[in-house]
């Protein structure tokens, strides 16, 4: 990768300073070694990436300022990933995928069979964020805080459609490309499945398609990067 | 899950014994607490999984009697996953999703930009037996030893395809279901992507494709879960 990209939740405005905090400082001049005068580059999330120079880093925070535009913001397609947290790596390998393959929100998700009663938010927003400044992103997807299920669908819009991947039907995963295009969710179910509660509920919404992942049963992160792909080749912008 | 299942390379054959070495048996006595009587699934890879019941377990080994066939064989189809090591977390992470996406075959390869000299190929083998043994699966991918990718070209058989998901294209993918079924292999780059020489070669082959992953930039290990992906669902048993 070689480039320094930061992701400062800031409004850029040309002419503007952008400032640091005292993290951010901490990490351009204690663990990258840069100082007054190096060009790093920058994003906020919505006014695309810039290029930028340090003017000031010390221990309280510090300033760049914005030099040219880099690249354009881009935004990924409006697809939300639902998921019920798993053990702590899992859970962080699902943020960070879903923010690489360009899930537009992270939505963890309180199940019957979830044993998760509360997550870290912000270690996750984190994650979501180191995703796209490793990978050279312009956009970083809001990890919602933990809801439950139930709660979620009492007020779904059905405008959002819920791709189920359902680990009861192994079958193919070959009817995307005919489904509409549009805002959809992705669902993806605890280790232990769905309840039988949980499955009438969702088999009865017509906004919800099922779809399998194959014949061999997949850990809960393998089946949200899997699904993601799928959609993304089918209905995103791959 | 639940259920304790075991990979155990030895031939079954109903009626005889099969022997456990002692690392088996101290994973079913000391951490699992299992003992003689106990029932556990066995499977060596070929001959499907199998109700065994455990006879003896001590600090040198022990054995258990197959006592009915539980699950047929299922091989997953002739599918290589060829990827440049990267981090030791995330090369493990890469065995573990080839095993469970259902690759034949997992080949480590030394690329102009790859790091390492050397794998762990003992504990990438015993990642890919794990995720069998977790995933309910029956069979386990061989990992081959870490090979320099200009040797596997020179003796390449064209009759096996090489998928070639190309950081460089970030295009679409869905030209897949119009690829010739049959043996294939997945190709991933290394981080700092595949060198000019090595890019002109696989051009040069007939018997290779190239694949866009989407517009994002994806870590190695992400573009391997994706290409598994999408492969299975467009040429595989998905």
């Amino acid at each position: 990768m070689g480039k320094i990209r930061l992701y400062i939740d800031h409004p850029f405005v040309p002419g503007q300073a952008v400032p640091l905090d005292a993290a951010q400082a901490h990490y351009l001049s204690g663990v990258m070694r840069q100082g007054p005068g190096a060009d790093i580059e920058v994003f906020n999330g919505r006014d695309g990436a810039w290029t930028a120079r340090i003017e000031a880093v010390g221990k309280r925070g510090g300033a760049v300022a914005l030099i040219a535009a880099a690249a354009p913001q881009q935004d990924p397609p409006d697809l939300w990933l639902l998921f019920a947290p798993i053990k702590k790596a899992r859970t962080d390998f699902i943020v960070e995928k879903a923010a690489e393959l360009g899930a537009a929100r992270i939505q963890p998700v309180q199940t019957d069979h979830t044993n998760a009663e509360r997550i870290r938010q912000d270690r996750l927003q984190a994650h979501a964020i180191e995703a796209a400044e490793q990978c050279g992103g312009t956009f970083v997807p809001p990890v919602a805080d933990l809801a439950p299920l139930a709660r979620l669908l009492d007020g779904w819009d059905p405008a959002r459609r819920i791709l189920w991947a359902d680990e009861a039907l192994a079958g193919q995963a070959d009817t995307l490309a005919a489904l509409p295009r549009g805002p959809w969710a992705i669902l993806i179910g605890p280790e232990g499945g769905f309840s039988e509660a949980e499955r009438r509920r969702l088999a009865a919404m017509d906004c919800v398609t099922r779809i399998g992942l194959g014949p061999r049963i997949l850990r809960a992160d393998t089946a949200a990067v899997a699904a993601l792909t799928l959609w993304q080749a089918a209905l995103g912008d791959w």
